[in-house]
């Protein structure tokens, strides 16, 4: 790691990213966009941030200028116990000897099922599949299956993935797509009453986050009794509940986040930091579902591959071995504290918002996300990959040393907002 | 690679299952169907096929019961220079070193759309993802985007994935989900052209694979000037043509399947076979259709992973190193012409369909697939893996002594068939 004093660096030592720019455009010729999703520049900050990378080592990435970063965006939460680490890519390799894609699963796939049921205090089953969207789609189908019903509630604003009937893009519907979907403010557990009184019967599923996460905002978690009231209400109309865990999963607890906030879903999707970044999503759910999970057609090209399933048996045991889930809550908890009071420090006030393992950071009340733009753009720069417009990521090769070099980051990034915005 | 004398084997010999049912047995209790899918036994014969796979290397596959298989179905399609190839997998290695899924793109990505452009002549772009649904779910709703129009017609019978519009499932769909989906018969072009003029100008595109394959019947290839004509007709009524080459992708040209048919989509759809096992999926489209390109959301937690893009470019270094199109092409040919002339030495009629690097197989006029089951049966315990119900894949790493390794398990399994049906 290069020690370098970011805090004293001239503006010519401020990284730069001409080896990123050069490739985007290249990009462009032949890629719808560039970059799509959520990794795309529209959602950052445009110049102010690298696009590509070459390598990754723990809680470090670098970008293809050469430029080093502590990541506290781990590819999104898909990074939870460090890139490369020894003992995840210990088993994956020692999977990947005998066969990843073969003509049917290895036994894997039922230990990892076995494993996940007997941690998961809710689920009596679990699927396995390629993407998030696989599972909140799927799961949707479980529940319309199960049910003989066709409306599906979701909080306004929420991501569930990319499929026709919840991607926040708007190119391309079609009427059919979302004719039985209704919407609620998140915390409104009146307005999902009336809503459940309005369509009596014709409710299959309520799908929702552990708590509401959305770019470009504050993160927002359960008013108290929310969840235990939600679940009365399912219970009470034959709703199926499910728990949109692919961001959030083994970040808040390891039975799943529904542990964390006291409530017990019928389904739950994961995703993300199940296997470290190997692709692997799958989906839990309770016995009385069992029946219609059997029903439901799923399958994908590369949905039984081994190494990613041994991958997560790795991340589950590193985790535990760990005690991840505290460790996680703890750095991030230091990392919003040290932050908060750097910012107050320069009259600034910072909001860290969500559950600390993976909060949302941006300027108290700072709504058109200026502020927060500059001074992520400033920290960036100076060696800490942050985000302005999505939740940051905390992972357990996070250190006290890589908070430390953010706040070297922070504190002159923290200055040219004062100095540019005043307050 | 044991050097049994299948033909001469006592039946006590015989390859059992007991390792792969009792695992199933515990998957049955932990996941839904146990295995599901396509990998399903429910679309296989019961008790005659292993469940559970441990170990792959060439063409080879090695079930949890130790038994030891020619594989000719190359995990449903992604393999295709052969399980654990050495040069595949250097390149994987080499990139995972370096990093996998980080919190952006590698310059592979760029590298890989650029390759994938100048070697696909309709193509001006490119995106990727990881399951063929994924491609073609969203290019039915570039499609949409770029005509304004809803409409979307399908061959009957075709599989394009997992996705509500088109699963071959019936549980959890609802109205909405296909109610802009209109099916012709494959072949039919007074049929499509029919369907065009009832809904003028409200059709977005026509979807269909290369030829046509469906389980449990003989694949069906192209009538004369179908493609032509059918393209033709997209132009002149402004309908986009996509092109589902997800299973038939570099097996049938490098160009993307369309050239060998003689036919440029609009757009087209890749996955399995595009990086050997490395989950990654596709589509590449026509410079008009990019705008709509961008506007449609695409993403996915996993998606711009690099190891999956390295093992692409890999694979196809070694499909164009050993002239991979020709070489499975005469596989699959010597194949089927040895499997045919011997099941005629035995008075039975075979009847291989569909391209010969992914054949289907299966006894002329067995529309019941009872001789074609027992015959796959007896062949698989004799040690090639085949399948009554599914075309068959043929590998470069396939070679004669697997040819005849198959036709010394065939051998005795047509005279099982004779024997017990008599033709």
């Amino acid at each position: 790691m290069a020690e370098t004093k970011t805090d004293q660096r001239a503006d010519a030592a401020l990284y730069t990213f001409d080896r990123s720019v050069e490739l985007f455009e290249r990009a462009t010729k032949v890629i719808p966009c560039g970059i799509y999703g959520h990794h795309s520049p529209a959602i950052r900050t445009p110049g102010a941030t690298p696009y590509y990378f070459q390598r990754g080592q723990g809680s470090r990435i670098w970008d293809v200028d050469g430029n080093e970063y502590v990541d506290w965006i781990c590819a999104y939460g898909p990074m939870l116990v460090g890139y490369n680490h020894p003992k995840v890519e210990a088993a994956a390799a020692a999977q990947r000897e005998k066969g990843d894609c073969l003509s049917g699963p290895s036994p894997l796939m039922v230990e990892l099922a076995e494993r996940l049921v007997q941690m998961t205090p809710f689920a009596d089953w679990f699927v396995f599949a390629k993407n998030g969207s696989d599972m909140t789609t799927w799961a949707v189908q479980v529940a319309r299956a199960h049910t003989g019903r066709n409306k599906i509630l979701m909080a306004q604003g929420a991501y569930h993935g990319k499929d026709p009937w919840c991607t926040p893009g708007h190119a391309g519907l079609v009427p059919g797509d979302r004719e039985d979907m209704l919407s609620f403010r998140y915390n409104d557990l009146a307005g999902i009453r009336q809503l459940a009184d309005r369509h009596r019967g014709k409710i299959a599923a309520v799908i929702l986050t552990p708590y509401h996460f959305t770019n470009w905002q504050d993160s927002e978690m359960p008013v108290e009794a929310f969840w235990q009231g939600l679940r009365k209400l399912c219970d009470d109309e034959g709703i199926v509940l499910i728990l949109d865990d692919v961001r959030t999963c083994f970040r808040l607890h390891m039975g799943g986040s529904g542990e964390y906030f006291g409530v017990k879903p019928d389904l739950s999707a994961y995703c993300k930091a199940i296997a470290n970044g190997y692709a692997l999503s799958a989906c839990g759910g309770r016995q009385e579902l069992k029946t219609a999970a059997s029903k439901v057609f799923l399958t994908g090209s590369y949905w039984f591959s081994a190494v990613p399933m041994a991958a997560a048996m790795a991340t589950l045991d590193e985790m535990e071995a760990c005690d991840g889930i505290a460790r996680i809550y703890e750095l991030g908890t230091t990392l919003c504290n040290a932050l908060t009071e750097a910012a107050a420090s320069h009259g600034l006030q910072l909001a860290c918002t969500g559950h600390p393992s993976m909060p949302m950071v941006k300027f108290a009340g700072d709504d058109d996300m200026y502020r927060t733009q500059v001074w992520c753009a400033e920290v960036t720069r100076r060696g800490a990959y942050v985000h302005p417009h999505h939740n940051w990521f905390v992972s357990t090769a996070h250190t006290q040393e890589d908070i430390k070099r953010t706040l070297d980051a922070a504190e002159p990034a923290f200055a040219v907002v004062k100095e540019r915005f005043g307050s």
